[in-house]
């Protein structure tokens, strides 16, 4: 049994903080912090396994606090429990620009801090991916080195999230049974009671999707404790229900929206103290309760140097490929494989669509990297994301490297976030460019925490023909562009697929998306390169450096943008080509190297299969754009270039127009 | 009893149609219009009430082909039943550009298509809306004049989406009883069986948010006909899970993944056809078949002239009325109350956040429009969303004319589509700016297929302070100015918004975002102007014509970009500010006006608190830009403005840099 006093006393230290925090910023939510308080304190000092002083322990229990409106509960905590990185000055300094405790956890601004959360859903998303990883290196690892649980914190914003229910729904069909979410049942949501908007049965719906279920009062620490302890043996992923008060211990403000998003304000703080029997000061944390928080915040050291232990015999091999994988570092047999795979390419000049490019990188990439994580939101055949070595990952066997996500583009990049977090492997899955605009909330989240994930995205224009413009990507292309951080690689052929491939692959903070096309493309490097050419984001692919004329393309429109060059110089006007794989690599480049790429010419020309958007810092005042003006059309490939006048002789005549 | 040789002969014709277009055009999905011909058979001749004669006859049942790759189920539907733009060379001519028979079916392009569908669970979410608009209508005009039911056809990718949960926990809150919704249960997805990525009990799961459910044989046109009919008896919206075989007919590929989404090849269309004992070359149908289906077509004649009777029998402002808004003409009344609230304005010059100012308008709005259907995804107090029009709709009383759509941005834009194509209703509202990414595919719809929504996106920038970058759009104007026929406002005071949300009702053919500040920005258009000013997209807003200077900006920041005008003019240097709330609007504007906006302006610079994608336009080869360029960070609104260097002074800098 608990001692019911020191519990109390304990999950207070988390709602003081909390209540002065957030009135020191003058904004934030302090209801949350205040009603999770008691499961908070119960999951840290008795239930997690984590070791403070070893944060990135790799075999520590995952927490995510998917309401991350809610971060004073994460910030309170990490404090208490003895993370060091997480001070009173940070606390103190809530919501402030330059410190760790951003209004919503930022994942990279202090140690526990798991993933960013605050867009609602997301939280849960990354948590099944976390779970999907942990469960795989466990098959490839054993218990010795891999056995922890993911607990998440959410809230019914989150539940009422789509993201959720895809998340629930794959968790529950591959039976990640180390998965435990707590639901903060408080009852209210901003605009009021959840009854105005919502009247789901969550246990009913969570069993329809193969959860085990529970409901407790969240606030009884022995409750939490055994529904906890309950949870981790089952052979499913679990949901506890647990009843809450919102704002728990404000007299006037508990148990309604007015505790959700604002400061209590000074004297229902002091009213709230009084209420909760707390006496000290703002910030004033006595140090009895410090102590009983910093102790428990040690339990994890012993399970920590046992596991080390464990990692320390394991043979040198497997230690070092679990250190490596675990680092993020590339095996060094990549580059080899990948340099003879491009002398192959030199060699066989294939015409290929890049997605069948992008799966023949991927063939020498997942022999050489045991730590791919392939899958395709159900277009498998489409995305050309499978490989002879990806079985797939299901709940009897976990040991397998491609998950069949099913129809959840969002779910699906959200787990990728997740799996990535966890750490030990690369996630990539793919879909229809189109469909980026379904996952692009966590595509966001993953170029904001600056994490490595694969988006595989193919039928990346009109190219794709007859399935209409609700198919095509017309604006895509810029939108994504647009994600600060965000890598955007659009190849030409086979040679470039390779190349940008190797680039996503050892940019460890950066989210990657390769737009690839539906349509067989002939190719255009057909020479050896020693370096890599895309990684300069744009360079001349044919004709001389002093052309007048200078036509940019990318993906499927390089070969228009190479042929229109031709075209010119056979008419005695000198042209040039340049590929255009990766804007951003492009814009980060020397000025000295960007002006050898625009050169002298006196017409600049652009040719892409999508919006001006973005173009128009290649092309000046007087440039032109090639490309689409609105939406697609349903029609066979060639109609639709020739409907929409993406072609070599437009682009010819665009530089004519110039000159 | 049905004639069961007779229903097995006109569902084959569906089945022979579909199999033969899809041959002809060599690409496209069989599989599912021969597995629900059977289920559209029974609908659309024994159960929907509708006049191909008047296919927009206002209380028409609506049919929602959610899963849009089946579009040949509704293209041979509406042949069949005598749609007179639905012509046999269109079925020939399947996905050919130029025909009304697109890949997804495409609204506008023939009577009879209510949506556009193709991007899973879009239609399952307008459907939502639909049935909203045909019960808050029915509250208003009665069951004389409103009483029609809306009929979805989904499959399991549907279904597996995440906006299919919003939608359908929405419907079951709002007990939107005349939904019926029929779910293709055939087990079949792209990848395989669908038991390789789900194992949701989709009753369980449908019960859980409040739905009637039952489960049929789908090819047993009994078992349909009396699930329909006790389905349209429910005080709960329905599910009817149908249990089908994909492909059926087809010898080899039936039941199998083989036939969604290819040709059967001709082989197996003569096998199909012999085992279907169709004996009819391509695109043959007999002439009784014909006729029976002519003849079911014509049912609801006689249904529609007794409405028609009903509606000229009303009172002539009651029958004025409903037909100005089924128009979707604007009231008289509304310009004069406008003009009246903007001469206010004027007078009083009101220091206020853009989303109060639109509040404000809305106020002015929902009381001349009694067409409004407002609401917010639980940011009615953020959002502004609420005036003194807007009480709640619940399903105890569907006149409300407010829904509180939950924490549910991608449900509400996709039903607010549904509201819009329902017709007789003006649906907006409101979400975080930066949140339009989970509700990105809705809108992209709405844009595509030209329709009146209006999206009130507040928190429009770092100007929203601590919640951090997660809560800070960034990129978002310009990934939403990407969007082809979307209207995105950046009104930069009360008098901009007002302007901007008279421009958003009265493009009736285009959805509008209306991004609006959480600060409070002063007045800039202190006098009454008979023109719209902001109809031109961007003009003059201070400064003389002929200045050497040119400083855009937009929103909160149109502000800082007049005071650097100022302050430049004070040091000498004459310049001029340019307020841009749509730059969408400006492009098309003639070359003469935008001429006159730029102006002689040797210098040029714009200001927003966003990325420059979208401002090289503007701003030329030599022009700058101030704004983000990454993402933003949790602080005190002033902090971050000077951290991220969006100031006058910065203006200022950039602008006699250039001189």
């Amino acid at each position: 049994m608990t001692d019911r006093a020191k519990h109390d006393a304990m999950a207070n230290a988390i709602r003081a903080l909390s209540m002065d925090a957030v009135q020191a910023a003058n904004s934030g939510h302090p209801g949350l912090p205040m009603g999770g308080a008691d499961i908070a304190t119960v999951l840290f000092t008795k239930i997690m396994k984590f070791d403070p002083k070893a944060p990135h322990w790799p075999d520590r229990d995952r927490f995510v606090l998917s309401a991350g409106h809610g971060s004073m509960l994460l910030y309170s905590s990490l404090y208490l429990l003895g993370y060091e990185d997480m001070t009173l000055d940070d606390i103190k300094n809530f919501r402030q620009l330059g410190y760790k405790t951003a209004g919503h956890p930022e994942y990279g601004h202090a140690d526990g801090i798991e993933t960013t959360t605050g867009p609602l859903g997301q939280g849960l998303g990354n948590s099944v991916g976390m779970a999907i990883a942990e469960a795989h290196l466990n098959a490839e690892y054993g218990d010795d080195l891999v056995n922890h649980f993911t607990y998440v914190y959410a809230g019914d914003g989150c539940l009422m999230e789509g993201i959720a229910q895809e998340s629930i729904s794959l968790a529950g069909h591959l039976k990640l049974n180390k998965l435990i979410v707590i639901w903060d049942n408080n009852d209210i949501t901003i605009d009021g009671k959840v009854s105005m908007a919502d009247s789901t049965d969550q246990i009913a719906r969570f069993k329809a999707v193969g959860w085990n279920t529970m409901e407790i009062d969240g606030h009884d620490p022995d409750q939490i404790e055994k529904a906890l302890k309950d949870a981790q043996k089952s052979d499913k992923p679990t949901l506890i229900a647990a009843k809450t008060t919102i704002g728990f211990g404000s007299p006037n403000k508990a148990g309604t929206a007015k505790a959700h998003g604002s400061p209590l304000g000074t004297d229902e703080i002091a009213l709230a103290k009084a209420e909760l029997g707390w006496k000290y000061g703002p910030f004033e944390v006595p140090e009895d309760l410090m102590d009983a928080w910093r102790l428990a915040g040690n339990r994890g050291t012993k399970a920590r140097s046992a596991w080390t232990e464990r990692l320390n015999a394991a043979d040198a091999e497997t230690k070092g490929e679990f250190e490596r994988r675990m680092r993020g570092d590339l095996p060094e047999a990549l580059k080899t494989a990948m340099a003879s795979y491009k002398h192959k390419l030199a060699e066989e000049k294939p015409k290929l669509a890049t997605r069948a490019s992008s799966q023949k990188a991927l063939e020498v990439i997942n022999g050489a990297m045991p730590e791919t994580l392939g899958g395709s939101a159900d277009l498998t055949g489409s995305n050309n994301t499978n490989t002879s070595q990806t079985l797939p990952l299901t709940a009897n066997d976990y040991s397998g490297r491609y998950v069949h996500y099913g129809i959840r583009e969002h779910g699906m990049v959200s787990a990728m976030n997740g799996i990535a977090l966890h750490g030990g492997l690369y996630p990539y899955g793919g879909t229809f460019l189109t469909f980026t605009d379904y996952c692009r909330p966590s595509i966001r989240l993953a170029a904001l925490m600056g994490i490595r994930v694969g988006l595989v995205m193919t039928h990346d224009s009109i190219g794709l023909g007859e399935d209409g413009p609700t198919h095509q990507p017309v604006e895509h292309l810029a939108a994504l562009r647009a994600i600060p951080g965000l890598l955007v690689f659009r190849p030409a052929d086979a040679m470039e697929a390779a190349e940008c491939w190797e680039i996503a692959l050892e940019r460890f903070k950066q989210p990657s998306v390769l737009a690839l096309s539906r349509q067989n493309l002939p190719a255009l490097r057909t020479e050896y390169s020693k370096d890599n050419q895309c990684l300069r984001g744009a360079y001349s692919i044919w004709g001389d450096k002093d052309a007048d004329v200078v036509i940019f393309g990318t993906g499927s429109e390089t070969q228009l943008a190479v042929e229109a060059a031709k075209e010119l110089t056979d008419e005695g006007i000198s042209a040039r080509a340049v590929s255009v794989p990766s804007m951003e690599l492009f814009w980060a480049q020397s000025d000295d190297y960007k002006r050898t790429v625009f050169g002298k010419a006196r017409a600049r020309v652009a040719i892409e299969a999508g919006i001006e958007m973005g173009w128009s810092k290649f092309l000046g005042e007087k440039g032109r754009f090639v490309g689409m003006t609105g939406f697609g059309a349903s029609g066979e490939i060639n109609a639709l270039y020739n409907h929409f006048g993406i072609t070599t002789k437009a682009a010819v005549e665009a530089a004519k127009a110039q000159l």
